[in-house]
Order: structure tokens, then C-alpha cells, then sequence
């Protein structure tokens, strides 16, 4: 239940994958929610009508209007991205408060599913993933944040605020970290506005570590952290030095709408929301033809889709008989949504 | 042709378009080519090998190597792009050198298409525009960089460094301008990490002239200029005032690659290259009818292309009978390439 009953009513999932202790995560948990709530409950007038009035109260503005002035094209589900995005900064400010108050320390990923007034809303912040999984189609509903997938803006920071480097590190990127016998050679390099790549003169400079190093899952931010946004890690810094993550990391999500009333939804479509654990083992169309074969055959079990979602871990074990090509030593959190009643019943009390 | 002629042989087209006077976009046709040479010369030995060497010359570091450490894989087409970037780079400095010798002022967009060993690279900064026209098929190959599709990039800039707005401007978008009656009302805004909309209540701070106004074809950056990348504009200021615009421009393009040997070209598939002045009028899809209705009844005629692109500019002035809905006022520059040779003669001399 997310806004005033009589106005809204919506579904919430969410997921948080803790590093660094699971102090952040269990906030996040506990709090997330709330902040979105208060955000819905500031807009919910605006949420009411398809085209979300310029002023949220006070005086009409309209064709009759002489005042009157061209608007921009608003719609009622840029407000909920908005209070989703607010929401999550909120959050990450209440982490920061209460972790120093008590002392603790961590940083987490946050995954989140919405369902409103007949729309899914996925927010993202980190690597975890969510897809949407059909009869005929798989469709990611989220993007992974990675020191990777968000390179040119951590490059771009750096070159704006040097200082954050402290002098330690590079913010070149090489094919592989430079070694003394590389000093003087011509090797590729990559800087913050660049997608391609060149080759450079190796200086002493370039021999520093590097701000992103690493590939794929071995990837670290400042040789650190493995994820690039998320809530929490206020007090993070690189080992032994006074140098801090936060600044690189970004607490907005990124926020994908799924029109479920557009979808014509069948009884077995599902979205799977689950922490990296899953994702570095499974491939979506693995996870797709998991769903699709257990799904069918289950159709009377009421509790098929939590029994779907610990099958999913299971095959990342290799105890579900299934033999993956590699097991997963992460912690592992699934949900599987089953779309069907959310598009039905998420409208309205 | 671009590089070597012993070693490797392209094709190469550019389309820029001026504002404040033709000198930029002059200087761009008559510099750009030769920056680009300069640039894949600098990598032509990385070039000729499907994955480029970490060093361009010196020690070879292979799996036998004792200091053998593992390298990213990077592609001889990220190469291309990485000369593409440092040449619109390299162009833009001269520009910026030559205008202020001649006492001149001016920018333009650019967008070129390169190809090179059965690739075809497309650059682009600025609103021109680059799609693929097949039977079956229309793809787009540039994306345009306009104040609203850079909105986030724009506004977090003038977050960083305030003093580029002067205290003239709010960086803040509203749905429209504001004026003096809104002031305490609570209305629609966006800052810059976010995508959808949020309210707050408008202080005087607020009624400032927003740093991106209007939509579409009259969004404009400082009130001034309707694109966001391009070459030149290195003295541009804000009427009347002394701020400068040249910080929030980019030079640096997008690059996109199109892979002809994959494709099975055809006699007719053709890459459309136009000026905003076409697209403002004509859709990708109008576009493609034209292209599809005019070459396969022209197949005997040798010019059939150049009359082709001759045919678009006139469909946007309503005297080829077709009775476009809207006439463009712009002025239009339009190339039509066939594909077809380019992949039978992209390769080697």
C-alpha cells in the first residue's frame, strides 16, 4: 500500500544487496518504503489526472487562460519516476544519518518494482536485474551500474575534481595496469570523453592504479567497490588512504515503465528480480526457459512462484541436477512476480 | 582515400552545418579530412590487425611472455572510433586558432560517414542526421545532439561550475518559462540527475531565464543556440551579456558502425546523410518511400543517386507535387551513398 487508499493503491517489491556489512541494506529495507510514500503522497493530486497540472495547486492554467503559455508535455508516470529518483535520495540521506549515529558502516544495491494505476515502474540502482519473461519474449527491465557500464562519467568526475585522486590514482584507463617496462612505449589508452580507443606515450603518471580496474565482475572502483551507484557507503574509503568513494557513487536509479494494461498479460508471465548472485550464473534466456518449463506444469500449486524462485537459486548451485557451467559462491535473493494480478487489481481500492 | 595507399584504403563523407556565418563549417570541410588521416595514420599498423597490439611497436606481449597479464579485448574499429573522436578534437582547436587569426566567428555541426575494411563508421555532433534505407529496413545511424537531448549532461555542467551561468540563468527546467505571479506556487521542475518530474515551490531565484528553453526545434542553450555539439563557436557569447557558450558545447561525436560485410547489400540499400533542414520536414519513413518509389524505376541511370538527392531537397519545398505538410525554410544538404560498392571496394587498394 503506497499512497492514501482512497486515492491509490500499489504494489511494492524491493531488493538490497549489502557489501561491506549488512548494516545499509537492512536500513534500506526498513526505510525505502516510506520515502516513497511520502514522495507519492507529495504528487498524488498531480498522479490523478493523465496530464499533471504545471501548478500543483492555486490557480487554473488553461487554453482560456490569457495568461496562458505553451506547456510541455507531462505525463502522470514522469512524476512517479521523479518520486521514485527522490525517493532513493532520500533514503540514502537517512543511511547516512543513522549509520554515523551508530557507528556502523556498508553500502547496498537497490532494486525496486513498483505497480501502479496499471504500470510497473523498475528502479535501479547497482547490479542487480530485473526482466520481464513471456511466452515469447524476454525483456530487461533494468541496467546494471557498474565502475564498467559507468566509466565515462567516473572519468569525467575525476577530471573536474583531480583532488578526489589524491595523487594516488590514474584516471587513464589501459588494456591492462602498466608496469615500470612500459614507461616510454606508445600503448592504448581511454579518457572521459571517449568511447574509442588511442594510443598515448607512457609516462610516469600513467603508472599509478588505475580509478577502474579490472574487467566484467572483477571490475573495482578505486580497487574497491564493484558497483558504481547504490545507497550507504558515506564513510567508505580506499584502503589505508583517506580517499573516499561516495563522491563517485550516484543514489539515483535509473527507472524503466512496463504498461502492463498494454501487455494483453497471460497467467504465466512473471518479472524475476534477483541480486547479481543469480545474473553471473544464469544468462536471461536461461532464467526464461526455467520459467517457462516449471510455470506450465505447477499450474495448481498456489505457491509455484516462490517455489519457481528457490528452484532458480537451486540451479546456481548445482544441486537441482541441472549441472550450470559454473556455480555461484554470491549470496542470492529471487522474486518472481507473477504480472497477471497486478494488472487486474492494481488499479483503484 | 584516408590512409596509406599501400595499406589501407576508405571513403569518406561530411556534411557540416553553419551557424553565425559559413567560416566554421568552411574551415571544417577544408580540415576535418586531413584530421582524420593524420589520426589513422597514427594507428594504421594497429589497424591491420583484427585485434590491435596493446604497444604499438616495441616488446611483444603474448601468452609466452613471462610478464604476459590479461588485456582487455579491444577491436581494430575501436580504433577507428578513438581517431574519429581525437580528429573532430583536433579540428575543432584548429578552428578555433584560424577564426580568431582571421578575426572570424562561427560554428557548425558535423556528421561524417567513413569506410574503411568493409566498415562503415558514422560520426555525428550536432542535429544532422544518418539512417540505413534497405527493402526491409530503415536504421538509424547518428542520433542528434540538441540542449534537450543533452538536457542532464548540460545542466549537471552548470551545477559544477555556477559561474558559467553568471547569475543570468537557472539551470532548473520548468514545464514553461516563469513569471512573476507563479512565485510561491508549487510547480513541475527538473534538475539534473533526474528523468522524470517532481514539484517545488517557485522562489525568485527560480524566474531566472532556464539554461535550456523551449522544445524541439526552438529549444534553445542560453537562449542562443539549437545545438549541443559541434565544431567552432569558440567566441559565442549570450547577447548582450559575456557569458560564454563554448563550455557546454562538445566537438566530440558519436560514433556507430555498421558492419556492411554482414548485411548481404543490395544494388539499392543507400545511407540518407541530410542537414536538420530535411528531417525537420520529412520522417525516416517518408524518407525511405522516396528512396524505394525513385531507384528501382531508375536502375539505367547513372546519376540516379545524385538526381535521388536532389529529389529529397525538392519533396521539402512542395514543388515536386508531393505536397509535403509542412515547407522547410532551412537550407538542406542531402548525400545518398550506395552501399553495395562500398563493401565490394571498402577493401584494400
Amino acid at each position: 500500500m503506497l499512497c492514501p487508499e482512497e486515492l491509490l493503491t500499489g504494489h511494492y517489491w524491493a531488493l538490497f544487496d549489502g557489501h561491506g556489512g549488512p548494516a545499509a541494506a537492512i536500513l534500506a529495507a526498513n526505510t525505502l518504503h516510506s520515502c516513497l510514500r511520502r514522495q507519492l503522497e507529495a504528487v498524488v493530486e498531480g498522479l490523478l489526472t493523465p496530464q499533471p497540472p504545471m501548478h500543483l495547486s492555486g490557480r487554473c492554467v488553461c487554453p482560456s487562460d490569457p495568461q496562458f503559455v505553451e506547456e510541455k508535455g507531462i505525463r502522470a508516470e514522469d512524476l512517479v519516476i521523479g518520486a521514485l529518483e527522490s525517493a532513493f535520495q532520500e533514503c540514502d540521506e537517512v543511511i547516512g544519518r543513522e549509520l554515523e549515529v551508530s557507528g556502523q558502516v556498508g553500502g547496498c544495491t537497490a532494486l525496486v518494482a513498483v505497480s501502479l494505476q496499471g504500470k510497473l515502474y523498475v528502479a535501479n540502482a547497482g547490479d542487480s536485474r530485473a526482466i520481464l519473461v513471456r511466452k515469447d519474449e524476454v525483456r530487461p527491465l533494468s541496467f546494471e551500474f557498474t565502475p564498467e557500464t559507468e566509466r565515462q562519467r567516473i572519468q569525467q568526475l575525476a577530471l573536474v575534481y583531480p583532488e578526489l585522486l589524491a595523487g594516488e590514482f590514474t584516471r587513464l584507463e589501459f588494456p591492462r595496469r602498466l608496469k615500470g617496462d612500459d614507461l616510454g612505449q606508445k600503448v592504448l589508452f581511454r579518457d572521459h570523453h571517449m568511447s574509442g580507443w588511442s594510443y598515448k606515450r607512457v609516462e610516469k603518471a600513467d603508472l599509478k592504479y588505475p580509478l577502474i580496474h579490472g574487467q566484467g565482475r572483477q571490475a573495482r572502483l578505486l580497487g574497491t567497490l564493484a558497483v558504481s551507484r547504490g545507497l550507504g557507503d558515506h564513510q567508505l574509503r580506499v584502503l589505508d588512504t583517506n580517499i573516499q568513494l561516495k563522491p563517485f557513487l550516484l543514489s539515483i536509479p535509473q527507472v524503466t515503465v512496463l504498461d502492463m494494461d498494454q501487455l494483453a498479460l497471460q497467467e504465466e508471465d512473471v518479472v524475476v528480480m534477483a541480486t547479481d548472485g543469480l545474473w553471473d550464473v544464469l544468462s536471461n534466456e536461461q532464467v526464461a526457459r526455467l520459467v517457462r518449463s516449471f510455470l506450465p506444469g505447477n499450474r495448481e500449486d498456489p505457491h509455484r512462484f516462490s517455489e519457481l524462485a528457490q528452484k532458480l537459486i537451486l540451479s546456481t548451485q548445482g544441486t537441482d541436477g541441472s549441472a550450470p557451467e559454473e556455480v555461484s559462491h554470491d549470496d542470492i535473493s529471487v522474486f518472481v512476480i507473477p504480472l497477471h494480478s497486478q494488472s487486474q487489481g492494481g488499479r483503484g481500492p
